[in-house]
């Protein structure tokens, strides 16, 4: 049946298309980051750019160590392997010019990796090049102390691919997952996608946003009360974007919880390296939490522990590589994780070399390991002082208090906002925190994310800005002008 | 409520996850590859090795070019650029050494991307990298004389990810997508996890798999009287598994079946370099062929166009890289697209520098160019020449016929099965052309894909095969061997 030209209608509209993508939300690079974009472009332009009352834009939004502008450097020992593996000509048919450029460890690496892998443009296999695999599991094993088995390994595209695809495998449309609040938002934006629920379970920023037990059992009780049936907990530790690092008694209720009320748990530990105080405050997986339980827990209880390269001190965003762990889960649902890998081929081939990297760096010893030492080292502290200073700072400043963060890359202040200004937002019908950000990006070039992006306590409102910056006047300077100017205006 | 430890059961089994995992099949990773698989470890230890009857296993299930004992090499091009971005202290601090080895366009091309990605590290905008899209614009654009918009272009981690993304945005649960028969599995597999119906049509074999009008239109009538809506229809030319290449007049009526019934068209084009016989049997582009025809038809009907890196000469599967265009899709659609491909923060950096490569190659007179030229030339001979030698050999054998490839990498001879085997194979509960494969990898190592993954005509049995092979006595002549003493042991 023909249509004619005058009353066709496009196919796709706003109404047409998979309503599950209206309900997806994604503030991290919603409309502050097209913002930002646009102003970027605008930069570009000698003339343009004067309107201006900035000269550069900060992308305070996300986590991302190596964008242009920022001090961190890509670890050389991953770059000058790589770059041998992208042309094994260069030590197959110039190792003498190569040798006097490349430490012999870096040589050495590239030709292992090469002799397994071979081009790093072929597929690979869809869980992840086997002997990487095995690295893993060996690292898993020295961290944990106890045993990781390879085929329970899937390497991914980064960690929020192995997110996606975990959520779509375990949760049945109808279904909840509990996420803290405020979280980070791949987790609503992935359940809204696949029709699951989200069950919100609140962090207590009183006491550094610690996870309580209450809290859970609340969020679990509102969730069958409004008929929920709960299948799946999701933990980020250490916190994004809170900063919060878990101690290992907070960690054992969990898993208890997990136990008791038959929930699988997903353990984000994709920032475990960004740890500011690890006598005090230090890692410890969930792996090694549930193994070290009763043996009826440690034996029972379904965990998916992530890990990625783009943060930690690596920072390799781009490259998209990263893992997860697979612990007590039946071995025919194993088998459908894997049919699912397989759709999607494989990850990233030097993605995967990166992961190899990340769990096997030089050894004392190794020719590169004093620079490898020295570049992680200063990654670290950097974002470990920086954290400190800006968390200090920000709670000097009126109207605003920052729990200073104890691990990750992120800080989460709240801002109490005159009631002018939220009447004013309102008016404009936005949340009176991305008013905020938005004021601020106008001011002075540097995006954040307003709170209302990640969840946060109803009257309350936060900022969360990374501790990834440039010089700190630069940056921590200007936030504070803007701020005490913003909150002066709306008093 | 606490279960105890004998009554505990997992929360993930076959009965409890997302039943639409359950529903997806990926024949061309299936039981075949993992057995090929095995035969690989065993392959490793020497002594377990002399129990099999063949020294490799040869993975012609899947076109993977630059695999290990294939003869594809990569475009030396393509990996000096990338090196030096992987790490730019080679031209940075090492220019003097690198200029006796590199070329000076490949140098300069590194600067370029240097300067506009910075670190191949970092995150890129989620669109892809601006520079690099507004180069495939224009690629298109010449290719096509049509002009496009880099705003409505996607860079994206290959092109079965860009799939994935616009079937979970076009398809609403239960609405039907058109796929051929045969088809590359990724569809039915992505249409079973979104709840979205495939609706078949099938390719005419005897007249080298055309796509017929009166088949699709057959194809939307069905779906009509089941109730179905069909909202996209999806295309692959030239054809995988079938090799068949589309003429335009084939093209101009799938295009006013779209704009006559309302159907958004997919159009997967990875393979469009591929071509065997470019005078009689050219690649014409969708997006040429909708904006050539009557203006209301130009301008309305709903096109995306897929390419990738991981075919045509470059075959860099591993790296992840392709990008989509968006035809006549309205600008509030663009932006759910836009968001939808946020989440997913970005395709992998190497992957887009990768798009980059493939539609800006080197140009006569570069100092690459004789090499890039000698190599991509190679490349694309021996895989015409293998696809042809191959289909005139499976002519030749009995109960085989195989249509002449136009385009792309693989074959898919039809093979008369004998009914005692028809027989046999169904007290083993398998499809007969299933059981064929696995005994042609049991005899000779060589893993292919039963025409049963692809789909075909009820009755018919076929087998996929890669024409990326090792010698070809090794491959062709194995497949030969194990086919005349199958058939005769079957007859």
């Amino acid at each position: 049946m023909a249509a004619s030209a005058s009353t066709r209608k496009p196919v796709l509209s706003l109404e047409s298309i998979n309503p599950a993508v209206l309900d997806v939300h994604y503030a991290v690079r919603g409309e502050l980051a097209l913002k930002a974009v646009a102003y970027e472009e605008q930069l570009q332009d000698p003339a343009k750019a004067k309107e201006l009352p900035f000269d550069k834009v900060v992308t305070a939004n996300i986590g991302n160590p190596q964008q242009k502008g920022l001090n961190q450097r890509p670890i050389t020992f991953w770059r000058q392997v790589i770059s041998l593996l992208e042309n094994p000509a260069l030590f197959q048919d110039h190792l003498d010019v190569i040798s006097k450029i490349y430490p012999e460890d870096v040589i050495a690496r590239a030709k292992t990796l090469y002799g397994e892998i071979g081009s790093v443009g072929a597929y690979t296999h869809s869980k992840g090049i086997p002997a990487i695999r095995k690295k893993v599991a060996a690292f898993i094993e020295k961290r944990d102390g106890h045993p990781a088995n390879p085929e329970h390994i899937f390497l991914t595209a980064g960690a929020s691919a192995g997110v996606s695809q975990i959520l779509g495998l375990v949760l049945k449309p109808g279904e909840g997952c509990m996420i803290p609040i405020p979280q980070y938002p791949l987790y609503t934006a992935t359940l809204a996608y696949i029709h699951a629920k989200p069950v919100p379970y609140y962090l207590d920023e009183a006491t550094g946003w610690s996870t309580s037990t209450e809290g859970l059992i609340e969020g679990v009780n509102k969730a069958k009360a409004d008929g929920i049936k709960v299948k799946a907990l999701a933990i980020i530790n250490p916190g994004n974007p809170t900063g919060g690092v878990l101690s290992r008694e907070s960690m054992e209720k969990v898993v208890q919880l997990c136990y008791d009320e038959g929930i699988v748990l997903l353990a984000d530990e994709v920032y475990q390296r960004n740890i500011f105080d690890p006598k005090e405050r230090p890692f410890i997986s969930f792996k090694e939490v549930v193994r070290s339980m009763p043996k009826e827990i440690a034996e029972s209880v379904e965990l998916v522990s992530f890990h990625s390269i783009s943060k930690g001190v690596s920072g390799e965003c781009g490259r998209r590589g990263g893992y997860f762990e697979l612990t007590n889960i039946a071995e025919d649902v194993v088998e459908q994780i894997y049919k699912m890998a397989s759709v999607t081929l494989c990850p990233p081939v030097t993605g995967q070399v990166g992961v190899d990297l990340l769990v096997d760096p030089p050894k004392p010893g190794d020719a590169s390991y004093d620079q490898w030492l020295a570049e992680t080292t200063l990654t670290h502290d950097n974002l470990r002082d920086r954290s400190k200073l800006m968390s200090e700072r920000f709670n000097q400043l009126p109207n605003m208090s920052c729990q200073p963060a104890e691990g990750a890359m992120y800080l989460f202040p709240q801002i109490k906002i005159p009631q002018r200004a939220i009447d004013e937002a309102k008016k404009r019908g936005k949340d009176a925190d991305v008013m905020y950000t938005l004021d601020l990006l106008d001011a002075t070039g540097i995006c954040s994310v307003a709170g209302s992006g990640f969840g946060q306590e109803k009257g309350t409102y936060h900022l969360r800005v990374t501790a990834l910056c440039p010089g700190v006047e630069d940056y921590v300077g200007k936030i504070e002008k803007f701020h005490k100017e913003w909150i002066a205006k709306w008093a």
